[in-house]
């Protein structure tokens, strides 16, 4: 396997797990919040700095206007006019062409697919569910009740939408961003694994 | 394997060719002009009325139109009001319905995921590739230059979206429409095949 797989995925949907299993069949490194951490330590950025930039892509407006204004403009790194949640994609974006080019790995989220389109060993996948099957790892995952359950799902879409939709300029749903999308409710975890790497060839 | 396979695709990405593939494959049948065929026999309309109905929609805006005004109204299908387009879609409906009833099969196109919506066996494939490989396969199929080739492809997926967008009141390429996304042109039409019957656990 010579691949770098990137994965997108709706909350919920198990798209992390399916990750990890991947990365641990062909024995290749798994990035997630490894990556932000090691993001972070290499560009003296604090850690909670790379959280809160993802966090915020709540609200495509408001968060358009964040990103506009939100200049600390305390650090220089370079890319002066950008605002320091510009300068965090950039630098997370350079670790993860940095991961890429040293062999075969998983990246979940982080726009990796976008930030690695040029590669040509890249193979990109989304993971989706139904809303219903999100609904119920949620409640059993943080012991909510459905509508809070619901409430949390909500969230976390809109802010992964927004923030693919900020940095990459397509829609994060449409289809011709990705390789491969799975629905993995209908599939189960195991068999999504089964089902990307029968496509892979391995 | 008791499933109803559904298959949308973009012009040129083998969509068929893998529908028809899995139909051998688990031994069900395939439907594609066939139903057409069916559709319009049992309906009583002449089979050019069918293919005239998708071959319409290659503008959204002017689709709309021709949907809107075009009832010629000599015939009545108990649908009143509807155009002979609605109404040729209704009747393709009224098959695609009852071929699903009657047990496991693949259907090419012609919205059928959106039709079986209702139904709990419905498995929806969405095949795509890359616009050069689609570009090649159109050059050698129709032997025609580059740009005639490009032409078709953009008639044809416009075609199709547009055909889809109207019945269905959803975005052709959003993947929340499928099970499944699958580029063809990345794992090759025999893995593809491959790819889905691991999905389906068969």
């Amino acid at each position: 396997m010579d691949k770098v797989i990137t994965i997108g995925r709706q909350y919920g949907s198990g798209g992390r797990e399916i990750g990890e299993k991947i990365a641990k069949r062909y024995g290749i490194p798994f990035y997630d919040n490894e990556l932000i951490t090691r993001a972070a330590k290499e560009s003296g950025f604090a850690e909670e700095s790379f959280e809160r930039a993802e966090d915020k892509a709540t609200n495509s407006l408001l968060y358009s206007l964040a990103m506009g204004i939100n200049v600390y403009g305390n650090q220089d790194f370079g890319f002066s006019g950008l605002s320091l949640d510009d300068r965090i994609f950039l630098a997370q974006s350079d670790v993860i062409r940095k991961v890429a080019e040293e062999g075969p790995c998983v990246i979940v989220g982080r726009c990796a697919d976008y930030v690695l389109k040029e590669r040509d060993n890249v193979f990109n996948i989304f993971v989706r569910a139904s809303l219903d099957y999100r609904l119920q790892r949620a409640i059993h995952n943080y012991q909510v009740n459905e509508k809070k359950a619901a409430e949390i799902i909500m969230k976390n879409d809109k802010r992964r939408g927004n923030y693919y939709n900020y940095h990459v300029g397509e829609k994060w749903l449409n289809l011709n961003n990705y390789d491969l999308v799975i629905r993995s409710d209908v599939s189960g975890i195991d068999n999504a694994v089964n089902c990307i790497c029968t496509y892979l060839g391995d």
